[in-house]
């Protein structure tokens, strides 16, 4: 139950996962991650609920609760320092009901993920 | 890897988790849930962050993001239906910083879940 979540991009809910290398290392701060770290992030669309928002703001002091909608595609991260030395050692991938996309797709990743250099091109943060 | 969300309620991003029990009992609809599931419910501050409104309002379209802040509590149903005849079926216990809540904000519990009672008093949704 590694659970790490960057939501609210983009009209999405998403929450990212690591295994336990990748856990160990987001909660120790090690940069950069150590070699066979996966990071894991499943998109959703936020969608607004109308059940929430109904009996929710009596007990709740929120206007509004957003919930998981249609899951818009999951996403992958492989550090291998080695064999991805050219997108500063991360694999990506991109799958979208179950399919992976096309190169082109694929080469969008790095790009994306490059402002987030100084922290080893990893977004997400370690929720406690 | 079980999740189930709803976030975005009183400033707070919320990821809820179920045991084996719990998560085969909401894949399939099954109401109401069988005694010995359990559902926790992770709760945290949700924070603006900075550094993710500097970088990905390029790639990404959203204006800001949210992202996970301290902890404010965890909350757990339990369902045994003999045990907790008295509040639907379930037992709820609340946890700040590792400490169990008091009675007087154990009884605050149910009221608040009951106008969910057509979901069996869970207001979680799956999350595919």
């Amino acid at each position: 139950m590694n659970q790490l979540l960057i939501p609210g991009m983009a009209d999405q809910l998403r929450g990212q996962f690591g295994n336990e290398i990748a856990i160990k290392a987001i909660k120790a701060g090690t940069l950069p991650y150590p070699d066979g770290a996966i990071i894991v992030a499943i998109h959703w669309m936020r969608v607004s609920s109308e059940f929430n928002n109904t009996v929710l703001n009596g007990p709740f002091p929120g206007t509004q609760s957003w919930v998981v909608g249609s899951r818009a595609n999951i996403q992958v991260m492989v550090k291998d320092s080695k064999k991805y030395a050219a997108s500063g050692g991360w694999g990506f991938a991109d799958f979208t009901d179950g399919k992976p996309g096309n190169l082109a797709l694929h080469e969008t990743c790095f790009p994306c993920h490059a402002p987030a250099k100084d922290r080893d091109y990893v977004f997400a943060h370690y929720a406690p």
